[in-house]
């Protein structure tokens, strides 16, 4: 019998209809579905594609431990390859769903790792955040020979600031409980005044405003733009 | 009578099928279709949408001099934004298709910046070039609190140099007729080994291979990602 593929698909920021053509075809057609969720808890990536999954499908929940240390997230991991990998074994595919794109800081790596080689692995890109948050306050990205960093506000105060100076253009992810210390960065570079704040981007509760207005501090899922330079665009 | 929108659709990378659900239902309802093109040439915006398009839609097609100064593009543009806002002053909704994302090194800022604020604009976001290329190579882009720096080949060596210096991982763009520049740069940091060369990642005639096995120069949609650190996502 041949093995199942593993396929990751995108789903994009969260509005279902930013999902791909592509996406939307694969999971439609997919026998067994498989997406991240915290214990206990709704997964957003289902959330997202909850018109396309088939009442036929399997559908497995990866539960992951959130703000937990790696290694029991690795054995989630190590459980939840052992788990698709009988399904393929048994011939059929498993489409895995993932918020944003697969392998822009998604959980899909790790299932890949475990099971590319033995079984055949596809991935189907999606809209990542950045470009969706950058559509919500219409903010050019890069133009020209500009670099865009993407950066996450995880890093220490003092790397943010490296990495702050050395830019041309920033996205700063995963802003939420960093916000401050974003704010303090930027505000050490004279920055904040080139700076806009956007939370959940393409979701009813979506929040975009200049970082001077932004909250103390934002959900999991936000973000913070920089344009360092002039308005290239604008002539 | 009120004006209409300007709606800025990202498409995508290539693949027709890596059109979102959302940017499809804009495309097929429009009465005015705009898209760049080459001087006399066939538009690879138009060719992605191709599906989509209404017969009873008017299509402007806007003529751009590729690889030549500033000012006359510049001059392309005012123009294109009189266009448009003339079917704009009639009520009429414009979607301008756009390759990848409207605001990644996009043309499209080039009409926001001349009729945002006199007229409604929207963008749609699209999948970007990049996550196609991890997509294409199966190639983690970013984990943890990586940082993904995206940088355009045409910088100067000593420019990019720097930048291939200060990165965890990187998304060189536009590599094409710099890709001899780029290598150069990689093998002065040890990186050749690290580094993957994709081209044209979504379409036909995709070229996914070591950066060490690449050609001597590419087409100008091809890519070099670079990562730096171990194989975070292994463990």
């Amino acid at each position: 019998m041949t093995a199942g593929r593993l396929i990751g698909v995108g789903l994009g920021p969260g509005d279902p209809e930013l999902v791909t053509r592509k996406a939307a075809r694969i999971i439609a057609a997919a026998p067994v579905v498989a997406y991240p969720a915290p214990l206990g808890g709704a997964s957003f990536a289902r959330a997202i594609a909850a018109d396309l999954i088939s009442d036929q499908a399997e559908e497995i929940r990866i539960e992951i431990p959130m703000d937990v240390a790696r290694f029991p997230a690795q054995a989630v991991y190590d459980r939840a390859a052992t788990t698709l990998a009988d399904r393929l074994d048994g011939g059929v595919d498993v489409v895995v769903l993932c918020e944003g794109d697969p392998l822009f800081y998604g959980s899909f790596m790790y299932l890949m790792s475990r099971l590319d080689g033995p079984y055949e692995v596809e991935v189907v890109p999606g809209v990542t955040s950045i470009t969706a948050c950058a559509a919500a306050c219409r903010w050019p990205l890069s133009a020209r020979n500009e670099a865009l960093d993407v950066v996450p506000a995880t890093l220490s105060h003092g790397a943010l600031a490296d990495r702050i100076a050395g830019a041309d253009n920033l996205a700063i992810l995963k802003a939420g409980r960093h916000l401050p210390k974003v704010r303090q960065a930027l505000a050490s570079a004279d920055l904040v005044g080139r700076s806009v704040y956007v939370s959940h981007a393409t979701l009813p509760d979506r929040h975009v405003c200049a970082l001077a207005d932004a909250p103390e501090t934002g959900p999991y899922f936000s973000m913070v733009l920089v344009r360092k330079g002039g308005d290239p665009w604008l002539s």
